[in-house]
């Protein structure tokens, strides 16, 4: 038996045999996440119950040396859950009850499973709701969350995923399963949940997550403003920063993106702008009002030509709408494109956005730029069509280099998305191989064997054996050398 | 020589003799923290210049095998910079600058040695300010703050350290430089900085830190409001928090407390009464005058029988010098005190309150409360006369009592203080074996020799070769055996 034979037949045993897919055609629609133009057909996918089928798989792969990736719902953007070909896919779908809803206490207990949009569903009632927001919300699950650190439209304000997590039951990549974190704030020992968020599967799989609830504002707005280019837009966006305001959000659109939108979901966008800006505010009535005007000044004072406001739900959420399905609406104007994600100063905006240009032009491919302006987190998508020759080399070239204008800019290769298997390669131009080598410390301790999702986050992969431990005491060079 | 006095000689060469202290008497005054019931002279004292010094300083550690502790200002209160009597106590109190003042961005960059309160006053000109506010911030350093992940009265709205660290240079056990986080949010890779703070210096020491510098708020209004007792204190800061108002602060002192800051500072609080509670909000003004006026009702809807708003800066620091000098005030009512810090659910505070008066009567002992009120962390503080036959431990038998009640109603063994030497014995009560285990994983990975502040935190010191490894893949028990 092959050792992923071996780990088939423990758990069709121990978990019985519908818990086990092994059928080709099954097991090939799990071959890509959102990442989709990297494809492995996994050797075997898992789907268990609850943390105990969890562990047992993990145990099961441990025991065999199987490497094992888990996966969600599927809709990451960078592949940390592209399949392994000889390894086992756990995905999670099965593990979907909201354990505990405390909304008294603002936390409720998930499994890792339940649809990010699901716990805001059930808190809502109660006057709560989960912040995290990221686009793919309505299908997104929590463990995909906590794996990739996710953010969204709102972070601005609320923060990432790991803001929101107080707690996790993990398997550990010897299918221990162990408590992180906990309910009270700062929780003594080790912060290991702050590293294991966003950890990309690296150290274990979430079994039970505990999250915050975050109360419902008493008020929100939301305006639309329209600009002659993304330079007004930018200049705007840093005014109300600059004021001390934090808006809840803070989105921006260029030409090129509206159009996709429009042509997808005609949200109704003013016609002739080059770029937009959708700010809301939210919090208690009174603070909004008065942010809120101020907020519509600057975008006026920087050159906004139209402005919208939100007058009921219906149309806020129209507002969003064109924004919210920008990625896949760029597919009414382009057959293929790349989601690119980095960071920039915000105070960089318009200088980095003119140098995409730049490139864009350079290299004959067209860029649409849809971004998280409040927090300088860009998504540009380079548009292509891998039916003519040559053109997926120039998207990628484009994609690229937009990745080191980030770093150029004293960015970051990834703002959201994860590193995962696309982003590994850039690793190493953001960190010393020191920085590097004391985050495979941790990988090492936690899994020795490299069986966590391999060949994801880290740019080359080691065997542990490979790492340089820190010296033990008896040898290190002497205090005198190392400067 | 012993490996102590090979350090010494290797120090005086490289750093030169005036880093070093040998003196016994010089010695003496570093011989306890704020802990100040443990003692111990440490066997030799290093006061590095910059993070070049201190790395030389803790790889010739490295290299004979010598342990050692990093000292800021020495105000810790759970003995975490407690000194070992064999090794050498690195104090960071020569390594003071402001790096780097980015307002603009939010930033600053400063050493380990920079006190809380001078960041602010650094940044108060450019309208920001560094939120984390200990009691003791007029004295404490950021590096001690980032080691005990600090809090303080107004990280009830602003959270702790840990939510005002970006980024940080450290010195690893085995004396390499490396960065942790960055300045981008979401930083890719392990968020190892998250489990740096609030790590208590067992697993480097911090030689520059990136805080996040907050902008000062528009508006600030304080209330003092007095009631009969502490129940209805308490259900008066439930109430504000169910309205879902978020203040700045909510602080509480019992009877006890308040007589002991009379005494001391005399601050003039309503007389009579049972407890006061301070309530401050900040932020847009708007917002703040609306939900102040909520505030004031639900204080009066609760029984404050008096309620006094601060009509200046003055009159305001009046009402915060009764509570930021509560700790030292009851030297006036008590020759000996603990401080205790647990954390219990707010919701559970008039029951634990009532608990605590029984366990103080049981034992006559006497129990001052002042605490954060807003997120449950307890302060109370226990009152005896060592000079008294058995008092010193009856009023332990108190405070662990006290610990063993936030135990028992679901809370932690420390707000913010720490775990240190003081605490460490109760962390097997909060942590299963695996859960303490998992961070013995990353103690190892890092310090393997155990020679960063051996003896805090953990219960019982361990060699790193002790700790059971995850089980390799070749060895793990099989899957069906494990539940």
């Amino acid at each position: 038996m092959t050792p992923l034979e071996e780990v088939t037949a423990a758990l069709r045993a121990t978990l019985g045999a519908d818990r086990v897919v092994t059928d080709r055609q099954e097991l090939r629609t799990y071959e890509c996440d959102g990442l989709a133009h990297h494809r492995v057909v996994p050797g075997l996918v898992v789907l268990p119950r609850d943390a105990r089928e969890c562990a047992l798989t993990v145990r099961a792969c441990a025991r065999a040396g199987v490497p094992f990736v888990a996966r969600g719902s599927g809709t990451g953007l960078s592949g940390g859950a592209l399949p392994h070909a000889e390894g086992v896919l756990v995905v999670t779908s099965k593990m979907r009850d909201i354990v505990e809803l405390a909304p008294r206490d603002e936390r409720a207990v998930v499994e890792p499973g339940v649809i990010n949009l699901h716990v805001t569903k059930a808190a809502a009632a109660h006057g709560y709701y989960y912040a995290p927001d990221p686009s793919s919300q309505q299908i997104c699950s929590i463990g995909g969350n906590v794996a990739e650190n996710s953010g969204g439209a709102h972070c601005l304000k609320y923060g990432f995923t790991a803001n929101h997590v107080l707690g996790a039951q993990i398997v550990t990549p010897d299918g221990d399963l162990v408590e992180l974190g906990g309910r009270a704030p700062d929780t003594p020992g080790y912060d290991l949940l702050g590293a294991f968020v966003g950890s990309e599967g690296t150290l274990g799989i979430a079994t039970r997550v505990t999250v915050r609830l975050t109360r419902l504002p008493e008020s929100v707005r939301t305006l639309l403003a329209a600009f002659p280019t993304t330079d007004e837009a930018g200049a705007a966006t840093s005014a109300i920063i600059a004021a001390g305001v934090v808006p809840a959000a803070i989105e921006m659109m260029d030409a090129l993106a509206i159009e996709a939108a429009e042509a997808a979901v005609a949200c109704g966008y003013p016609r002739g702008a080059g770029a937009v800006l959708i700010v809301e505010l939210d919090g208690p009535a009174a603070e909004v009002a008065a942010q809120f005007a101020q907020v519509t000044a600057m975008c006026e004072e920087n050159g906004a030509f139209e402005l919208r406001i939100a007058g009921d739900e219906a149309e806020r959420a129209l507002f969003w709408k064109g924004r919210k399905s920008a990625f896949a609406a760029v597919g009414r104007i382009s057959p293929d494109y790349i989601v690119q994600d980095g960071v920039i100063p915000r105070t960089a905006l318009p200088e980095v956005l003119r140098r995409i240009g730049e490139v864009s032009r350079a290299h004959g491919v067209r860029v649409a730029n849809v971004f998280h302006a409040g927090d300088g987190n860009l998504h540009p998508l380079v548009l292509f069509d891998a039916a003519t020759d040559g053109e997926t080399d120039r998207a990628e070239t484009v994609s690229g280099a937009i990745i080191d204008l980030c770093i150029e800019y004293g960015g970051s290769i990834t703002g959201e998305h994860g590193v995962g298997t696309d982003k590994a390669k850039y690793m190493p131009r953001m960190f010393t191989g020191d920085d590097l080598e004391t985050m495979h410390l941790l990988r090492c301790a936690f899994d020795p064997a490299g069986l966590a999702n391999p060949g994801k986050v880290f740019p080359t992969p080691r065997l542990c054996g490979e790492v340089p431990r820190r010296h033990a005491a008896t040898d290190p060079p002497a205090a005198a050398e190392i400067f």
